[in-house]
């Protein structure tokens, strides 16, 4: 996380990587567990390269995707309750190299250096109010909407501009895409073969390529003039 | 938050109010806004009495309620963002008594006493642990069993338990349980009818009394004996 401040703010956004030691990197393959109710984890972890979904695991056993980690991000921040938390699975969503840390460890750091415990308060704030927006959709969206806004999410966190102005990201399979957003597979290839027929989307086994300012248009946002937005 | 230690803990959970000084209290009447769109704060408040419900302002500017806060507990940690955070919204739901700190004084005070960094760290985890389980909710369940775990999850915050093995607690408007759940109030009230026929449920004005061994039939969770629960 880049250190950003604004003329508004009281409060510096910290750095929490300046503060953390480096480590050796661990390397997860496509779809490997990093921790998860058969595999406990008392540790924070940095992603170094990949990305990594974070899912809670239901009442009914469901996974529901509900955060994603991109390089330069920790996560694993549920050992800080003190008991290793076997309601939450992390997933290598492709090959991954990770640092990590335990959590003994960042607590005796954060003794030296507070300035690491007030950059982890700030992910965790961030992270927070990213849930509740994902709560808020849930609670006033319908399935179209949240499908293009976890779409639009996904992409501004995964993805990469490319010369047409589109952007494209690492493939989501539809049952993922459906446990993100809470509702079948059939529901979600239904919409996505929808959005695809209207040029909002293209995808293959690796990757979707997004027409942001396409999918605006689902959400009533402003569509940004295309001719601008393709430049 | 009192001070917990597990056998299987290797962080020791810890007790912010230990490291923050009393400041006088405010106090607000029940539907006041303490902070909001309209009102914003750079401040972290701790109800000493009554309670307070978070709300996220959604796009289309309706409110979800996500988060009920109770005494000793603490709120407003979105100011650790660094800006005024304008899509929250904190309101009393009863009389509330409240403590307040300067984001810039609790950043102070944190480089001074690493522990409150730690214990606040430990509080927005849980908060996070809490919103997935909201999430995870929405994702896999239908409306009767949101506002079954709406129920129990408020009635666990915020009720006390009467001499009949009964739980009460304030009184939530139709309209605020759907805000919660993310339904119209229609439907809630159609659902709240079925469960006081049901005899989960019986509410007035000022309270809503619940049965909660018979509200987790609804959740397929093993009723508790019944004879034990009312003891």
């Amino acid at each position: 996380m880049a250190p950003v401040t604004s003329a508004a703010s009281t409060t510096k956004i910290e750095d929490a990587l300046a503060h953390l030691p480096i480590t050796a990197t661990i390397q997860y393959r496509k779809g490997e567990t990093v921790y998860g109710p058969d595999r406990s984890s008392m540790n924070i972890y940095l992603v170094v390269a990949g990305s990594v979904g974070i899912s809670r695991i239901a009442d009914n056993s469901s996974e529901v995707l509900f955060n994603v980690v991109r390089p330069d991000e920790l996560f694993g921040e549920s050992a800080f309750l003190g008991d290793p938390w076997l309601a939450e699975r992390a997933t290598a969503l492709e090959t991954v190299k990770l640092m990590s840390w335990t959590v003994a460890d960042v607590d005796e750091l954060m003794e030296r250096r507070p300035r690491l415990a007030v950059a982890l308060l700030q992910i965790l704030a961030r992270r927070n109010a990213e849930l509740t927006r994902h709560i808020a959709s849930f609670a006033t969206d319908g399935v179209e909407r949240r499908l293009a806004r976890s779409l639009m999410y996904l992409s501004e966190r995964l993805g990469k501009q490319t010369e047409d102005g589109s952007v494209r990201m690492i493939s989501f399979t539809h049952s993922q895409l459906s446990s993100h957003i809470g509702t079948s597979r059939e529901v979600i290839t239904q919409y996505m073969n929808r959005f695809r027929k209207l040029g909002f989307v293209t995808y293959s086994r690796s990757c979707i390529t997004l027409r942001k300012e396409m999918l605006r248009t689902v959400l009533g946002e402003p569509s940004v003039d295309t001719a601008v937005a393709t430049n």
